[in-house]
């Protein structure tokens, strides 16, 4: 596609009346067009779609996680086959994570300034996760979008503690731009700061000053209310370097991505959509929908008039509700290839009026269901 | 297709050396090739496929089960759509086991000539399932093809006790027979008689001497070591009527089907395929594979190099083997795509040795490798 740089992005169009903003990333294995919706995979397999159905719904980008895969199938197994895009056979862009977030989430981790010493999920060893440790996982997957090693605090934690954690997040940043050695790779840096607006600046401030190739907004969507995620995003997107891409990290309702995109947010993932499908609700056009209820046995329409995905296409509301309650792994299959064809289709959308300087109206229509804020 | 008749079985070719018969069932889904092996869909759905992978591995003609359609979505949910084909989006053929041998596992339930009364599983509440109910739950999934209700006795059963439950099966087809009244289903009967020649005969004439459409053996396959449900095949295959289809309940590795086969059996089903390959278990032409064991970490074969199904023209054992240990559903997705396949292809094979008088060389030949005895 193009020699020597892992990631291009182009910048096609500005909406005249948001900081929404229509791109397209090149990379090595292919083109994303932005704003983007990027299914997750967490053990280097989207729950229940097989790449065939991946290409169906048009995932353009899929996500992958270092901390996950480094514990399975663990570094030796990917250097064997050459990295994740063979591992998995997906021949389409991949992005991981740092790992950061997981191991985060373990409960008898110690946070150092060399990193987090943690304890193996598997066998109980001990491990310090370092952001040069996280560079060699990411660089063994071979993703073509890695992300930098940061530290990801709570949505309560107290001034002092984010205010060390930027300036931590800082140091792991360079430490993660100097250990980073794969060239056909792109490397994006992680803004933090958790909910003070002057400590996001302090950490936009120096995580820009690095030549990363895109950047994110982490510690967003941590349990805090919508209005705490709209104030950073508003206080700190459009502050982010207009001619690279910008990320934010695990979101993906459509009341959010409209929020981000507003604030010229580019790229969006969340377990989301998978997850709510495995448990029975269809995400919609009108809003979610619990298709695990008894009202919708003799339904013979399709979980969404709007959409063309293979579960709309071939099955009715009663056939998925008789799934879902026998357990039956199809449910799970259809609601997940469901939800994510939404959510691809809702940000086509999005793009769409991007393009036509009409995204305020898209979005204040869109809201102007109330069963679609949620 | 054709009017007025549910069903027309052909007979292309008898193999000169055994009881193997090549042939062909035309119903007004589609036509059948025999030897055929037909995927079970017990509520509706083969587990972890969907449609168009069925269609993908060539699947010609899928079961349900009355019992547990009964139960989930229940009759009026199927009357409404119009039967089980709508209801899926399936439009190959159905066939339809009775509920009888669901109805006959329960702990509690109580057998009279009548029929058998058992609590609901969902409620509690009282059910007598009769031969004339069964009709009406299979006339009202409409399947292609529909059984009798017959008593399955345990292996272990007593002579006297498996002679009162031959004539009890027999009264049970008369009344099944009487009462089924859809002439686009046709209806198969079932010899029982358990692991007692004479009883098979005594049966086997009392279940042939009603029109049905075609015959099945039943109660095999219910724990009996290989050799009983041999001497049984044996006995009672190549005595049931040449001009209608033969079909043996509940069987299916490439042991018994060889076996099946050969004493001129021509329909087979059986959950095992997917229910191994959900454990993560492969069959293949050189044995079952454990692919949850460790010493395929590494391995990037495919699951087997003769097959051309879905998963191993995409995937490797390495693969399959960190999906089935992170419990992924594609492991499972793959899994049994793969085993269906094999066994449709196992079963194409055996046809085309059969047209070509060599299926006892075949049997020999595949058989020859200890590890395809199973
Ligand atoms: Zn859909
Ligand atoms: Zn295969």
């Amino acid at each position: 596609m193009f020699d020597d740089i892992p990631l291009k992005y182009e910048l096609l169009h500005k909406d005249k009346n948001s900081n929404a903003r229509r791109g397209r990333i090149y990379t090595q294995n292919g083109i994303i067009e932005t704003p983007v919706f990027m299914p997750v995979g967490t053990n280097g397999t989207v729950k229940a779609l097989k790449n065939t159905d991946l290409k169906d719904i048009e995932a353009e980008i899929i996500l992958g996680n270092a901390f996950h895969l480094f514990l399975r199938p663990g570094l030796e197994v990917l250097k064997n086959v050459g990295g994740l895009h063979n591992f998995m056979n997906w021949e389409r862009p991949i992005l991981t994570d740092s790992g950061g977030f997981q191991v985060f989430s373990l409960r008898d981790r110690k946070i150092s300034d060399e990193g987090v010493l943690f304890r193996s999920p598997l066998d109980g060893s001990k491990i310090m996760m370092t952001p040069e440790l996280s560079m060699e996982i990411q660089m063994t997957i071979g993703s073509n979008i890695a992300m930098a090693f940061d530290e990801c605090v709570e949505a309560g934690a107290e001034r002092k503690y984010v205010e060390e954690s930027v300036d931590r997040t800082f140091e792991w940043a360079k430490r993660s731009f100097k250990s980073h050695a794969k060239k056909d790779q792109a490397l994006f840096g992680i803004v933090q700061g958790g909910f003070f607006e002057d400590l996001r600046d302090r950490s936009l401030k120096q995580i820009t000053s690095i030549d990363f190739d895109g950047f994110a907004l982490g510690g967003l969507s941590v349990g805090e209310h919508y209005a705490e995620t709209e104030r950073i995003l508003k206080h700190s997107g459009p502050k982010l370097p207009e001619n690279k891409p910008r990320y934010i990290m695990g979101i993906g309702t459509p009341l959010i991505i409209l929020m981000s995109v507003e604030n010229g947010m580019d790229m969006f993932d969340c377990v989301l959509p998978t997850r709510m499908g495995r448990h029975g609700t269809a995400m919609t056009w009108e809003g979610k929908v619990n298709l695990k209820a008894g009202k919708w046995k003799y339904s013979t329409d399709p979980i969404d008039n709007k959409c063309d995905c293979y579960a709309c296409q071939n099955h009715t509301r009663g056939y998925i509700h008789h799934l879902i309650r026998k357990d039956e792994i199809l449910g799970k299959i259809l609601l997940s290839i469901h939800n994510l064809r939404f959510l691809i289709n809702f940000v086509k959308e999005v793009r769409k009026a991007i393009e036509d300087d009409r995204f305020i109206q898209f979005k204040e229509e869109f809201l102007s269901n109330p069963n679609n804020i949620y």
